[in-house]
């Protein structure tokens, strides 16, 4: 019996009931996660190109040359800001853990991490003749963070595994039917890739705007809806 | 009513008010913030020039010729040094969250993971002729900042959306004036770039040194008024 | 007497009890260790290969020809990935902290942060006349994790000196057993290496999908067998 | 008015001596820095000297010729790691924070961000010409940290300003008088780059096994002294 989670008469309920002091099992997972995110999407820059320093007569030409690179910065930045917005939404409803569900979660670090890689492939052969491999290459980091992303939840969610008690059957309904576009929107930039590698990189572009702006899983339930502790109640 | 600052008869107060079960919404995004802080100012290290290998019979006057770089070190580690202290300072003011002070904060973190690129330029080109197009943009970071740090303290403080219970209204005020005049004076660096960009380098020294030693928003209520015991009475 | 653990009659049992006021000695040295892995993780992209910009028109087959790396940068991700979910594990059992068992931890860390540069290396030379010595740098990097791991474990638990005390003498014996295999695991790589470094390489990502998957240091107590409240008692 | 703080009497004092409910206004400086120590050390591989691929039919040999690579990537970890063994001891005894202490500390900060580059300094030249130039940079490094620790414990230590209530005068003495003899030991290190540079490095070395093994603040009170809730008392 779990008593923990559902507080004996007479205990201290406050305790059992707040966030604070409810086992968070998953604590270090998300601080670890936190930790590959942050490095990832800081590590971004570093692959910024930089005109020779030859160039240095006509610097805001030869600057403005390397457009490609910027864009695919801000692209790749706005992709793992929204895998962070995700993973701290997803684990505001996952409340346990296990082996299996941290090596899907370590997947998902893994396409996070790769992230750099294709972000440099793309601002070196977007306008020239391999930019359909590189916007390839592009688009299947992105199915598989998707990907990535529905292994972790549905492995969660699968008759409520590591779910909070809180987490209503709609919220699991709802995030499922999401989780299941995220695929098939990168999928469009892998087609898009071998008809028109800008058209693909513009796509994913407008993609990594949308999911920053508009893209929810449900309200978050860990953050703006008011004090933790009342929102429990 | 915040129902979970003052504990309700009969619960076990101690816990309801201790540090702990206190709502802090925003303990991810902080940790988060700081940890792309933290990489984004260790990172500058790596832009740092060594002298080729070549050079090593005089190593001496080949590294004081990259004096550039060293300066562009410092100035841009203080910057990030200030955003971190001002970033710590704000959120001691500000303890909710929602999405749209989620985006604003990232826009904030992806101007301060780009600030090594800047800094790598002035580092190449201060002494030659592409000075002003380097100024140019590492000035218009440091607009980038300012307006991000704007962005997100007025969204966060318009209504007082975001706010705790205890930051005052004259907290509120003294900091929308500070933060007004911010970028203003990377304002002054960027029109400084154009007329002599050596100028507007050390002209951003002496900002990025002011700031650390003399700008504060108001005095921060998380640290130096004494111990955390004594400030909450 | 351990009375903070064995909370005292009378005392407020469920405080004592409670995840956030056991005694955590470790938790610095924890999140140092975290960002560490997290770091050293996510660096291991830096070292994957790009064709030059003059093998854009074939870049798929240039990329292709890259595929040491992707192994590597695999492989290397799932050593690391298991370095930190067994050093999760090993710190649920280990509640304190001397200075001897820092240093050999900083040992740990030493030898983790080091994986970058002998992924670099077979990536560079696994299928050139360099095999050889590069699998051997790889597998000795790998005997070196498993020997830290076992300084770290045995001095930790020798009479149970930084164990919590909940920790069963099963428990310790069966981690004993189980780490005293994996230097020697490791070892059968390194003797590969001699023999037909491609094998010794095939092994060791078997090794470390193995370890993902399979290996674990006993059932973890943090994670999976229920709330943190229920494991004290 | 916040009752949490000092217990009412009748609640359950142990919440309010337990470490943590006790005051911390360090966390964030701590994990900052922690987060800089972290990577700080983890971005020292980067700098490991790898052989071009065009000697890679005698792998082993070129290699080894790196020697002077690996024992600088060896003594800078162990410098690094001392740091952060001494800063965690510090903040054991240090639990208020403002801004000149801020400040001071990001001092502490700049100077490790920058250890990567002397110690590639060294590993390019320690067997050239530039030896005696890169041996004196990477000397005087080490006694920018010794210096900057020496400011960081001072300004919190003098008058007791910033330091925990618990920390005896015995304490303070200890600390300040080994902290009086740090720049000195690196001094040594920089007058021996003039002299002899291979020894001035030796000696590097040395002195950061020593500290490693040896030097300590006093018994790190957070640390190996029992649990944090008996220490309290």
């Amino acid at each position: 019996m779990r008593t923990n989670i559902k507080p004996r008469a007479g205990g201290p309920k406050t305790v059992a009931t707040s966030p604070h002091s409810s086992p968070r099992e998953t604590a270090r997972v998300e601080a670890f996660s936190d930790g590959v995110f942050a490095i990832a999407i800081t590590l971004l820059v570093l692959e910024l190109r930089r005109p020779p320093v030859s160039e240095a007569d006509n610097l805001a030409a030869a600057l403005a040359a390397e457009w490609p690179s910027y864009l695919a910065f801000l692209t790749s930045f706005l992709i793992i800001l929204v895998i962070w917005l995700n993973h701290h939404n997803l684990f505001a409803l996952i409340h346990r853990s296990d082996r299996t569900f941290l090596l899907l979660n370590g997947m998902l670090l893994l396409v996070t991490s790769f992230v750099p890689f294709p972000t440099a492939l793309v601002a070196e052969h977007l306008l020239g003749p391999g930019a359909t491999v590189a916007m390839a290459v592009y688009s299947a980091t992105g199915i598989g963070i998707a990907l990535s992303f529905n292994a972790v939840w549905r492995y969660a969610s699968r008759g409520r595994r590591l779910l909070a008690l809180s987490v209503t059957d709609a919220t699991v309904t709802s995030i499922n039917r999401v989780y299941t576009v995220g695929p098939a929107l990168y999928g469009i930039a892998l087609v898009l890739a071998f008809v028109h590698p800008l058209s693909s990189f513009i796509y994913s572009m407008g993609l990594g705007v949308f999911f920053a702006v508009f893209a929810t899983i449900g309200r978050d339930p860990a953050m703006g809806n008011g004090p933790a502790v009342d929102r429990k109640r």
